[in-house]
């Protein structure tokens, strides 16, 4: 059996894996715009394939639903019309049950493709897109479960037998870097996305990195010092997210009893102060970093200095605003929409979370959310 | 076996019949505010039991979740604090089948304390209201899953049987009522809401009122004359809404290749003229009603002559504000809360629907919505 | 001379008289939606005689300038489209000069116009309605002129020799009516507005009626009882608007060391135990009234009783909802959008207040706000 | 007469200037929260002063009223409370001509204050801030009276005699600049803002930049080639903002009778092909560039190659979110919340216009604003 149709199966599999524990009601809401419904990612990852690679590549191959186009569809405009971003979580229908048989149906074409003699390589680099595709929404599915099993008043636990957090060891110290001209971006065999490429001259000045991730104690050190209710600390947009939203600490911290708790998918548990701090916007990991005199790093900082330390447990927020490297330009078509019309008013982080899939990440990996989210796994590094 | 207790049996399996078509996702979702999720529904008419009845009355019946105060209550202050009203959708636990079990629960304690020999008057007083109060929840099942099923884009069936209307021979006839004193409001045996409480004397003008409802072929021609685009029938705030919700023609329905179709909940079907039109706004039936130089009734009008035209397949929309009876009076604690402070900004309709449970309707009856509500079976009578 | 020119001059003048104390600045802000610039009054005012008795009336009559229609058109739909309600702060041109000449033009026009011997009887009686819109507006110029000062942070006076409220003599005592069929609605001689026609009958219970209206030191009572914090006292809209306004006092009340105080045109003064309560939303009224066992008046007990009692002071909420009278019909034309198309959602008022011009009351003047607003002189009788 | 003073007067005097041949009641207006109305940008220059400079620096200065900090902070968390931005058209007090006083006041203290021999050095760089900030306000006077007025239905005349362009020669030349480490950011002598410190090293890959802004012509034949109903060439979130403002065109821009207007402070013209495009938000200028093939330039790179084209008549958008300089950091007290707390979320622009006060621009100015923003004097240069 060839590679590519190995790597298909697995990767489809771990999809359908996450969603194994849930019941069939949590496949469904969807408490926020930036939630969607495990059932639609579901849904979504197979029309994917369906759309970008079995319509146009496999002869003879049946469209499941022609409807489905305008269910899945995330933000293709390309592909036409589509259900609004916010309404996915009031679809009761297709039911799970149906989202399975259409996964299997698009298996079935897959499987028939896969097994192909020759396939063209802008096909297999189409399905590889598409495998990373599925991946980032396999990361979305642990976030997108956390929130919604996290704010029902009933706090259910999604597995006992997940591993929240990793201790750490916390040493404080910093690495130096020298002054002077790096390359970054991806370069190399392999997968990448659109945006890491090509690899770059960046001028850095000297700086210094932390070897570790901001804790749970060192973050509670920020709270207690009345860091939510000093606005010195806050960029001024972070500072009007902290008032309107009310906000005092990260997402799914609940103060009990005079005890720190959190949310995790193994269910409410006491706050372990070693642990690396996770679930903090981009306006929190700034503002802790103001507090305690030092920054966060720039992007091409994070990379330049990542194979000497560790990562991988969040992803971490950098002082860079999402921006095309140099020389980047937009494939044509729709997989054209993929990475570049986001390229505003998102920051960029580093690293890979708890969250993301064994192989998907790498030190020229550029993941983006907008300054207020916390929903992802995301930490902070500081640098100076 | 006791009256009382067979009467519980019927209501409260009749509402679990209304959702044994749904699939376990049809139970979830909350497309609007107004509309709750079915589980919603299913929870909430237990609760009333549990809180209202049990919890008081039968000693050592142990609460089936604490938490379920919090998810069911809809709107009683009195008994603390509750979900919005707009997250109920949001809510992907307790699970279809935790509710079931809780109905169950519920159940095993009212059959207990059904079988009680002398059950105290205000006690069996406090089960009827409980009854009606599901009964009513049964009315808004339908129009809810209606609006659920009809508002996803794979325009779902509930029920291939269900009959969606009734024919009707419009005469275009009137009836003529004499001016003078006449009473209404509740009075007699049996069962009613406090807001058909005490029967009163009114004074009307002469009056003529028509024997039958607006029907669909008779609001075409309102539309076709393009009464949707002449602000001269409409409200103010009427106009206002047609404009932002670019109103057309009544909810659900659709031109399809220039014929007229409408969802219902056995499907997309063609719109059958003699039918009385449904799915009417206060705002659509003020103008349709406008444009034929009529009006519409009050609620005594209505009521002063319901004997003598038949009604019951539409809720008729009045032209009554919903303001207390002369003596009105609050009834103390929670149940105090179940109709009086509606009393501002809702008009009244009369009658009941095709979705209304047997024998839950009278001709006191006083029903009351929003004038920009659309998803109830609303229609139009006219009078002069 | 004749009266009606007479009557002209005097109304005009008083309208300009009641903005001879403000600066230039003052004429030209909207703080709300629900308040108009002063500048926007005074054209509104003009451009009514300009366009519905000048401009088909008056032979040879040169309309000032085609874009004022755009700009002081209120809500005539029949007169085309118009400057959007809450963008009417944003203009900061017709200049107030402009929009004086713009009145003197008017005047000339309409003085010539009255001049003319054997006024069609038509046109005298769209003079006459033109002359009590005037003196609607010159209540509304007090009231958003109180509402622009007094929501400055430097709560200007408007003038100091305002007479802002009248002592009253509480004495606690209800008048007695017997049941039966009464007749309210205007009839004889004399303007008054399509909608208090026609006479009719109506049948009312027994009922008691307050010889005098609330005072502040019996509404403070309410303040301090925790009227504000007890939703059983609230209808529920009523409850949604102090939670999310925080309301704990009327409008314009402000508690400070100690003392309480109130913004009046004469400046901030100490709040008069003895006097009438002003600034009051339909909620609040109901809900004082709920607090006290007691309820409001419909507006036929009101008209009724009103030879009996004095009024004149506050706007006083009733119970009523503002509907058609019997036989009720909208005027062709413009004219027709005057009353009409604002009667739903909205409460009656009856009386008159201390911002209303003279001879611009009588007991059978419906006045109508929807249940939140404050920013009337709004006062509360009570009925039982 | 030392140099500041006379410096000082002259500042002082163009703001005011500015505001010549406006109404009175053109300064007291905001249609949009971004727009303030002339006299808030009056009192809040004046509050700069008496704030940082007199207060704490001029023994017996008298505030002129307390409350004016109030009315006239801008943004200070520092120095308490405000009003909230978008409420500063709600007030019509204190007047213009209080205001003037009021500036007359400060300008009293600030020619007492730089007449002192020996004035400390930290003293008159708090000055030279006060002034560059009232240059920053002369600018967006221009900006705002062009909204107030270019908004008003009646379209009127700032001043005939403003001289509203340049034509320009446009050559579609392109420079070519080696790659290679660059440095950028203030030195010298002079002044400048917190944010163009340090000078730092950067390196630059190859690149190509426009010698000509592009104009009014090209721009039209983007319009005419269906740029804005192609997303192809928007940012996704541009693409919300075109839908969602119903954008077709540059801001102040209307087709009349087949000809292409804009409005400008000498009134409405006629567009000329040849000069600079103006009034474009970041959205369309990035959309340009995509539909042209190219790309905007990074500050860095305009920087670089500023002295090698001539630039001042229109802020050109970079494709640089706005982001702190390598080794910056905020200063201590109400002035630090200058430049840093606004580094999220925005783009860096280049250059000057036709609104800055000469002597207010050098090549290493950064302005920023948000990306939708198209109510500045904003143009574009390419890049490849």
């Amino acid at each position: 059996m060839n590679n590519l149709l190995e790597q298909y199966r697995v990767v489809r599999k771990l999809t359908e894996e996450i969603c194994a524990p849930l019941e069939k009601e949590d496949y469904v809401v969807q408490p926020i715009g930036d939630v969607s419904p495990p059932k639609w990612h579901l849904g979504h990852t197979a029309w994917f394939f369906e759309t970008f690679v079995l319509l146009p590549n496999l002869p003879g191959y049946r469209e499941y639903d022609p409807q489905y186009n305008f269910v899945f569809n995330s933000y293709y405009e390309t592909v036409g019309a589509r259900v609004v971003r916010t309404d996915r979580g009031n679809l009761s229908r297709p039911s799970v049950e149906d989202v399975y048989s259409y996964r299997r149906h698009v298996d079935r074409g897959m499987e028939h493709l896969l097994q192909t003699d020759q396939l063209p390589s802008d096909v297999s680099e189409l399905i590889i897109l598409g495998l990373n595709h599925e991946q980032q929404h396999q990361e979305l599915l642990y976030t997108d479960i956390k929130y919604i099993l996290g704010h029902n008043p009933l706090l259910p636990v999604y597995s006992p037998q997940v591993k929240v957090s990793q201790s750490q060891n916390s040493t404080d110290e910093f690495l130096t870097l020298e002054a002077g001209v790096y390359d970054i971006g991806f370069e190399g065999e392999g997968f990448c996305f659109d945006n890491e490429l090509g690899r770059h001259k960046v001028y850095l000045q000297e700086y210094r990195i932390a070897q570790n991730l901001v804790t749970n104690g060192e973050y509670l050190a920020f709270i207690e010092a009345g860091g939510y209710r000093d606005f010195r600390f806050w960029h001024a947009e972070g500072w009007d997210w902290v008032r309107q939203k009310n906000a005092s600490q990260p997402l799914y911290w609940h103060q009990m009893d005079g005890k720190w708790m959190h949310y995790t998918l193994a269910g409410l548990q006491e706050i372990q102060l070693s642990e690396p701090v996770c679930h903090v916007s981009y306006y929190e990991a700034a503002a802790y970093a103001a507090w305690k005199g030092k920054r966060l790093p720039t992007e091409a900082e994070w990379e330049v200095a990542a194979d000497r330390f560790s990562w991988g447990t969040r992803w971490e927020w950098t002082n860079s605003a999402y921006l095309p490297y140099p020389g980047f330009t937009r494939a044509p078509g729709a997989v054209g929409e993929y990475n570049g019309k986001f390229m505003v008013n998102q920051m960029v982080l580093r690293g890979a979370s708890v969250a993301t899939p064994a192989r998907h990440s790498r030190k020229t990996y550029r993941n983006f959310f907008h300054p207020q989210h916390q929903w992802q796994f995301t930490g902070i590094r500081l640098a100076e």
